[in-house]
């Protein structure tokens, strides 16, 4: 396993590319944008003209594109698969929900190569450190084999399932726990700031006691501003607990806390606000109520340290 | 502010007194228990028969009792209210629905007594060690007054608005988040479930991922498992989700996340589990989806070390 072509050299697939060069694979690298390609090139990798020409010969291919769209068009429509080697495997590391993760394996497997559902956690700071979770799914015998591959990218591999569809399952898990995490601090200051209770020291006491999570650490402060830095966008957890709410319907599970945090995002996205940082999911907490960002009340004198 | 009388010698309560008396105040201690009351009188405190007498000649009177029914019972009832200096301060520190704290509050305030809500967070641990957290809420001179009481014992003192209530609203607060992030571990771990995913790599990856919370950590490990060691039943969050659920519907919040939560942990209760450890939750969805914690599938190669 030696030569890695690699379609989608985005924020992540850019790092992750590098990453591969680093570790001695070749690399023949494509994208849309042929400017990313020539960059990837300059590190020293064989810059392909087309989807197929980056699959020819290699022996994986990894997608990470944006979506499970992009992966069908340019494994089919593009001709990646049939361009790639008999018994090679693709290695689909772009988040996209499981059942479309699934489809695209059979179809892979009935074309004679082999597919693995890889997708991925942490983040560009992780993509670039190499230090990426990655969650593997396909038979034991087809993660083993691409292992160096994963291994040069990730910092842990994990192997979540036999079946294709499940690795992307884990990530939409993850989705839900994120997507509802948020929501219900937006829905715990919302009552605060309907009663009058002065929200950074509700910030600072929930931070440190068995209510924190890492969303209440990251998003909490941010919900205390009206305008805050955008890091991900309200319509990302549209799609997301969308993918979520897909996953639930198509294994027949009842989600309800993930369907009642689906619709407060798709009330922000429906006034418009979209594309405000996913902490602003509050507002629709706020319309409800009848409250606002300035509800909230005069500071009392802060911490009294004993 | 030299003598305090104490009214609720639990689990919380009397390491509290303890580090009353440990600090050099005057600790008058009663409990329902006269032997809780003879075992803090080893430790120097006065015994007291009955809540007035504990009340009697105290600068500020600690209520640590189960709710606010307890406190009623023992401020009006009992005599305790009645037999208290004029001008000296209540101090209820167990957790009650804010609309009941406010409503005793005005009770005390007529009675030309005044009136700290001040419930606690950190369990009994941080009862022995001192280290509560304290929200409390009253004007901000009354607070001053019995800040030496309150600093014996806990570690931060917060001042969390000008209204007795608002300390509850707090308390309330954090177990709203509480509650919805132990009902979503379960939501998240039974679609799992259903799909065939193995819930200890799920947990391993979650713990460390932007999925993360107090809860998953804490709850997540004992939903594996069917019948886990109890820290806290069932029956707790249907009852302090009750109390969410009662201060948002007398401020006019909606909370549709913990209306959901609040509706598993019922389910639960109303199967007749509702003693078992909160944790337990993930039954409701077992059941709703027709799995058990058998439905996990055989582990597939752990950790694939990269």
């Amino acid at each position: 396993m030696t030569t890695v072509g690699f379609i989608g050299l985005g924020s992540m697939g850019m790092p992750m590319a590098h990453n591969l060069l680093a570790k001695g694979f070749t690399v023949q690298g494509f994208d849309v944008r042929s400017d990313s390609v020539a960059a990837l090139a300059v590190r020293g990798a064989r810059p392909a003209a087309t989807a197929a020409a980056a699959a020819a010969g290699a022996d994986a291919l990894v997608l990470m594109v944006v979506n499970a769209a992009q992966a069908e068009q340019a494994l089919l429509a593009d001709g990646a698969l049939e361009a790639l080697p008999d018994g090679s495997v693709v290695i689909l590391m772009a988040t996209c929900p499981p059942g479309a993760v699934t489809a695209l394996a059979a179809r892979v497997e009935a074309a004679g190569r082999r597919f693995v559902d890889a997708p991925v956690s942490g983040g560009v700071v992780g993509a670039v450190a190499g230090s990426l979770s990655i969650m593997a799914a396909a038979p034991v015998a087809v993660v083993e084999r691409v292992r160096p591959v994963l291994a040069a990218m990730g910092g842990k591999v994990f192997h979540v399932g036999g079946q294709p569809g499940q690795g992307a399952t884990v990530k939409t898990v993850n989705q839900l726990l994120c997507g509802v995490h948020i929501a219900v601090v937006a829905e715990a200051f919302a009552l605060a700031a309907k009663v009058g209770v002065d929200l950074d020291i509700l910030l600072e006491i929930m931070s440190g006691s068995a209510a924190s999570s890492w969303m209440l650490k990251d998003r909490g402060p941010r919900m205390l501003h009206a305008d805050p830095e955008i890091t991900s966008t309200v319509d990302i957890f549209v799609k997301d607990l969308g993918i979520v709410l897909e996953a639930g319907r198509d294994a027949r599970a009842a989600l309800p806390l993930a369907a009642v945090a689906h619709q407060m995002f798709l009330a922000t996205s429906g006034r418009g606000e979209g594309t405000t940082d996913d902490s602003q999911v509050i507002r629709s907490y706020h319309a409800l109520n009848g409250t606002n960002q300035e509800s909230r009340p005069e500071p009392p004198d802060r911490l009294i340290q004993a």
